[in-house]
């Protein structure tokens, strides 16, 4: 059976489209979509959510001269569909493959990376701004949703647009969620508008004009006036927008294409920014992404009959561990109390939040706030635990120095997701913390190696005088049956393998792997000492002094960047004192790391067990 | 003669003081300020033009129960002399002397460290929320200027106040400026407020009820009941605050201390977060200053007759080197752009602004945003300088690297500042950017030695292809006569001075140090080979490789942190490449440092040519 998919093909096909087949289109992509991510996983319900309203600026743009930045970037599926890459979605998140995010290199339909949030409209008011220098006439467009305008750099752009005279248009896609439900005093503000009376006269004289295209003369110029008067009416104050500068359109259902076309094509003429605020529903137009969106939102492959996932893990994830090591702490200790930045699920701390409400505060999306607050908490003689997975942490570097480690408050950095996170790709991997968290006075830095030295950890930083950061990765946690405790010595390295001539040192997760090819080593007559580094800062000098006496070669496995990394401090410790002994890094050398599995990643960057093996043999063989 | 202030020795002392004196208070304390700071350099504007305010706080509050937390800090030197500290203002931003910002070590009335902007209100909804947890009856106030408030996290936690159910206050002391002039859709909204006719009815009732004080019985009562009503009056909606859930009570006029007091006694009491709307003049009361606030805002010694400074420089210093270069260059190439944070004179961009005002961009004390946007401005085909301080680049770290490198984007990152910058102290030293950045892939990282090598590296930087940080110093330009042009070797390391044994490898400002100490060297018999590494990331491994099989020792002096600093990368590639060289590094070693002038801390560092001197011969004889 054909259909209207399949005479989209490149960018503008969609103008084919017959106005009437819209709602069809809509249903096609749909189906696409919870097809496709149904196989491979991806991001679902904000694609749902945004098929009308990509379609719509797809209709009403003429891309590639005018150009849409979209925020944070996991909504672009239907743009991707829409540019000549429906075919690319058997190969979405795979290495090489479809990235689930816009990439420059993909298409020059993508004009800007985006991954982290509240960066559209900066980069949105770059291009217009480089455009307006070069008087080119192109409409620009930043589509962001309500989460992501929690976030402060959207602020900072939103103050600084009216500096642009020129169109500019701002797609706000509220769908009242961050991954999460939506927080703050922004989110009440918008909720207050609803699609009413005035979006609702639009909407009737868009159909009445549209029943009289076949009519010819006055009528139709009449309906035109008519129509045009409503959006008129629609551009009414509002508090913060237009307070900015900027002007204010909306309440637009958002799953309305043909209203929506109407309104970008008159939005493109005003001669001053923009902002269109459309009501969109996440999940929309599938029944189980619609109940849970949160659980659609990045989601592995599924059942689409039952929207059950294919693969149910019954381990306990790191995340998963903390999450409940926390609440076990907070029964005990009422001066804990836990932060995030609009991730409660993610991060595991609905569970402190359903046990200890007053004590829990989920910001927004809004890492330095956070962080700052979470300092402001310490100063106050509470102890701060913040979750933030580790590439969203690089957003608080500052506050991170210069509000908590410079006084060194105890705060409790919880660094989610730290080391590779796999198909979400360059801008999600967690391999800067170690780098850029050592290089910061007063922090010390945990990264335990199983389930059980994460809760020692955790135990550990309760009461621990000065910021400390605890780092765990994505995924299942290790449980390691050999596993000794070791709560007074959680900021010393620990030997868990003793061997000799050669020492292994690794660190968080990898050591299994670390295990694992110590294991294929000894099959080779290869006895290495494995260490687990547990502590990154301060590095223990002792531990390395016994392993430079007692073994001729140390290779050190860092699932991070290399630069500025664990490795190169204890090397430089090494080097400093003048050991005698050859070292060896294995960890990614000044390059990101693109999308693709987890093992997959580690294999390509020789962090698996048989390319930890491989390197051991080598540097032995030196 | 025996002046107001001689009472005022402790905390609330300031009550002490009748009414009918807080003007000549007022006046005692600027005349202190300027005496105090034409003689030890310091913050002046902010100081002069935040005296009334502190004031009133002091008469309302009840420190240290009571908290302020100072955004930025420069402008808390009123509260430092009403708590205590009046005498230590002799040794301010010295060595070990007073701080020119908060600190929680010098008083318990300084609750919280500042001095990078936009971080009080965060830091005191922390506090606030601790009080409320411990169930403690406290005032929480946040002082933070129009400035401050164009910086992304302020809009963060202005978001998030909403949660706090309880007394909360922001004083938001609107000058119109930041350091320079203020930009921004939320600086127009704030110009729209006038101190008005509300604001005088209540002054006049105010005025009334001091009036009745010797009196008795229901006038007072009645008087009171007026003035109330006339507060009540105040609290009337503004667009953005109230719509975030926050009641807006102004404008007020910030230099009228009595009225202030009564207001800050009625907004004790509101259940909910406030903010007090002040309209100030920086350097009030000190014409110099109000005729030049910019100059008088951070300002070395000056002649308080004259307002002249005691030593003005006649030699260039490195921003003023990038100054001229940039309009030069920007006049042969009309796609460089330029990007300031609110800070046209420290960067010395207002010159290019003056030549091309239409490709120049003050985006507010905004630094993600404005990273973001030159990436922005990068895709659509521009050339963008963007010139910040090294600490204030912190708060971009993840836009540098989400946004500008990951895309491989041709941003030219100005850093201003880098290394050493003496009085700020901790919260404003340069001393992170080099390992913060390092770690980032694509990268190209100059750090020239004098003004001839930041000329060409700004050359060199135009067309080059991809993201490119250009560093210098704080102060005067080395004028380094022997300078040889050597553009095509930009990212080459630059051998100075040939020597034999020993080469001593050094960056930045302080080859000029490196320079003096080997001639120091020479008069010992010692002819060390003096390197200039100029380009940071890639390190020059040809350069390496020539000196580690020319040279026997390696003394590398690099002023920044040393952990992921430039040193540790080369010791890191001599390791890996084997070379049997002895090697030591002079860096900063894992802590902040303190205040005191540049010559000072780089001798306490060990940084200063003896000290370079004598680790040469230490290292030598090891």
């Amino acid at each position: 059976m054909s259909s209207l998919l399949d005479n989209i093909n490149k960018p503008n096909d969609i103008k084919k489209i017959d106005r009437k087949d819209y709602k069809t289109l809509a249903k096609e992509i749909r189906r696409f979509l919870v097809n496709n991510v149904s196989k491979t996983g991806g991001h679902l319900a904000s694609n749902l959510g945004a098929v009308e309203l990509t379609m719509a600026l797809h209709l009403a743009l003429d891309l590639p001269k005018d150009k849409i930045v979209w925020d944070v970037g996991h909504q672009s599926y239907t743009h991707k569909i829409l540019t000549g890459r429906k075919d690319d979605f058997i190969y979405l998140r795979k290495y090489n493959g479809l990235s689930g995010f816009p990439k420059r290199n993909e298409s020059d339909c993508d004009v800007f990376d985006t991954g982290h949030s509240s960066t559209s409209i900066s980069a949105a008011m770059g291009l217009a701004f480089a455009d307006k220098l070069n008087e080119m006439d192109s409409t620009i467009v930043a589509v962001i949703g309500d989460g992501a305008l929690t976030g402060g750099m959207a602020y900072e752009a939103l103050n600084n647009l009216s500096a642009l005279k020129r169109n500019f248009i701002i797609i706000l896609n509220d769908n009242n969620m961050s991954i999460s439900e939506n927080v703050g005093g922004m989110s009440e503000h918008l909720s207050k508008f609803r699609v009413g009376e005035k979006y609702n006269d639009l909407k009737n004289e868009v159909e009445q004009s549209l029943n009289k295209i076949p009519m010819v003369g006055s009528k139709i110029a009449k309906g035109i006036k008519r129509t045009k008067d409503s959006i008129k009416q629609l551009f009414v104050p509002d508090g913060i927008f237009n307070e900015l500068g900027i002007t204010y359109i909306g309440p637009i259902d958002g799953h309305d294409t043909e209203v929506m076309v109407e309104l970008f094509n008159h939005a493109k003429k005003i001669d001053h920014p923009v902002l269109i605020h459309l009501k969109t529903k996440k999940g929309y137009g599938y029944k189980f992404a619609m109940e849970d969106p949160a659980k659609f939102h990045g989601i592995d492959a599924f059942d689409k009959k039952t929207g059950k996932k294919r693969v149910e893990s019954d381990k306990d994830s790191y995340t998963s561990v903390f999450s409940k090591k926390l609440v076990e702490m907070a029964e005990q200790d009422e001066e804990i109390v836990a932060i995030t930045a609009a991730m409660p699920d993610g991060t595991g701390l609905s569970r402190f939040k359903d046990n200890y409400p007053d004590r829990f505060f989920d910001v927004g999306i809004a890492e330095e706030h956070a962080v700052t607050f979470a300092a402001g908490l310490a100063a106050g003689g509470k102890k701060p635990y913040i979750s933030i997975y580790s590439s969203f942490y690089q957003r608080a570097y500052d506050q991170i120095l210069h509000d908590v480690c410079i006084q060194n408050l105890s705060v409790r950095l919880i660094i989610d997701r730290a080391g590779l996170v796999g198909r979400d790709g360059e801008t999600h991997q967690g391999i800067f913390d170690i780098a850029f968290l050592s290089s910061i006075p007063n922090l010390t830095i945990l990264s335990p190696m199983c389930a059980e030295e994460l809760r020692e950890a955790l135990e550990f930083s309760k009461d621990f005088d000065g910021p400390i950061a605890i780092r765990f990765s994505r995924g299942e946690a290790f449980e390691y049956d050999e596993y000794e405790s070791n709560l007074e010595n959680i900021t010393k390295s620990n030997v868990i393998v003793e061997g000799n001539k050669l020492a292994i040192i690794s660190l968080g997760s990898l050591v299994e792997e670390v295990i694992e090819s110590a294991k294929l080593l000894n099959d080779n007559n290869i006895f290495p000492t494995v260490v687990n580094a547990r502590c990154l800062k301060p590095i223990d000098k002792d531990m390395i002094d016994s392993i430079c006496q007692s073994h001729s070669h140390i290779l050190i496995a860092e699932e991070g960047i290399k630069r500025g990394g664990y490795a190169e401090a204890v090397f430089n410790y090494i080097y400093e004192k003048g050991y005698n002994v050859k070292c060896d890094i294995i960890a990614i050398d000044d390059k990101f790391v693109k999308q693709g599995s987890v093992p997959h990643l580690r294999r390509k960057l020789g962090l698996d067990k048989i390319g930890i093996m491989n390197r051991a043999v080598e540097l032995l063989n030196d």
